[in-house]
């Protein structure tokens, strides 16, 4: 079963969570684009890796369950800190800020060269993995938590590296399954164009037949 | 237009630069999943802050291009290394080993902490992303390099974090288009299922109707 952790964080403590975790991870952003473009000596290098070794064992020295999980506060705050998209505390996610608009979601936001698939261009499916987060979102927003059953990516041309922009809505409601659909763009227009269904999962639907619980 | 570079790199000197910026991006990974996972103070994050931003301005201290792209030697030896899925210098990339056979690859690896989606799940956008890469390496088996045209995931049940193994095959090829599935599967069967479409670019036709140039 899929769940996730109901704690007894304040707003408080959530933020001062986040301020003093989200800086790690920011900086190991930057340190992932340094890894791609660094041209330093082998003896720098060697040096580089010493270094940040000692940090992950300092980090290493107190750590919590063997990945984030989901945690929600009893005031309903999410906190989906790890998630590989939007994750404050996840060095592999840009981290995306999706913001939610009723049955709309959308986010700007800018790809580095670790996200690089052809030279100068965003992988391919790494416009999958931030359109996959973007059509939960969407789909999640009539609070009916949501699987991914398909998701389909057609790509109309390269997407650059640099400042994007993608969003996502609901394009129909079928008994347990939610259509949805979205994008991403640059300044020129729409690169990438997904269609999703998502599927309410078995233990959020109140008699199993698929009516969600959480409505 | 796409392309790459081809530079006068010899086989000695590609392995020293493997063996100088690979344990980076390594050592990189484990703090992504530090990151992730510490308790530790703030006063004690705060210095691993300070640490980690000493260490990526001693790299950042020489740099080459904005992102990686695609090297070539003049033997042929290719260096997708800033590559989100497979680059041995990207933190973001797990990295997957993919071993080509005939018309099928395959992989094994190990998705940690930063990959996921649902609690204790892989994301299901990074199941995407490494099918993209998967089936795009299949497409590309008979030296027909390949744009994702459109790629299809169908998701039969969550996968697990932890060890797991990916493949894919060309199922037919069409002019410029080659058809590809694959999945990925962890020890009780599929989880993930892909079909994909990849086009031939155009700067890959030697006569722009669909004979790539490189057969």
């Amino acid at each position: 079963m899929i769940g996730f952790l109901v704690d007894d964080a304040t707003p408080e403590e959530i933020e001062a969570e986040r301020a003093t975790y989200g800086p790690i991870a920011q900086v190991l952003r930057e340190l992932a684009q340094a890894s791609i473009r660094t041209t330093v000596a082998p003896e720098v290098a060697a040096e580089a890796v010493a270094q940040l070794a000692a940090v992950r064992d300092l980090l290493n020295a107190e750590v919590g369950g063997a990945s984030y999980g989901l945690k929600f506060s009893r005031q309903g705050i999410g906190r989906p800190w790890g998630n590989a998209v939007v994750g404050v505390r996840n060095p592999v996610a840009p981290p995306l800020d999706i913001v939610h608009e009723e049955d709309r979601v959308h986010s700007r936001f800018v790809l580095g060269p670790q996200y690089e698939g052809p030279p100068t261009f965003v992988h391919g499916g790494v416009a999958s993995l931030i359109l996959d987060q973007m059509l939960g979102e969407a789909a999640a927003a009539r609070k009916r938590p949501g699987m991914t059953g398909t998701l389909t990516l057609r790509y109309l041309r390269p997407t650059p590296l640099g400042p994007l922009t993608a969003e996502a809505s609901i394009d129909r409601v079928e008994g347990i399954k939610t259509f949805a659909i979205g994008h991403i763009a640059d300044a020129e227009g729409v690169c990438v164009e997904a269609a999703g269904v998502f599927i309410v999962p078995k233990w959020a639907r109140a008699d199993g037949k698929g009516q969600p619980r959480f409505e």
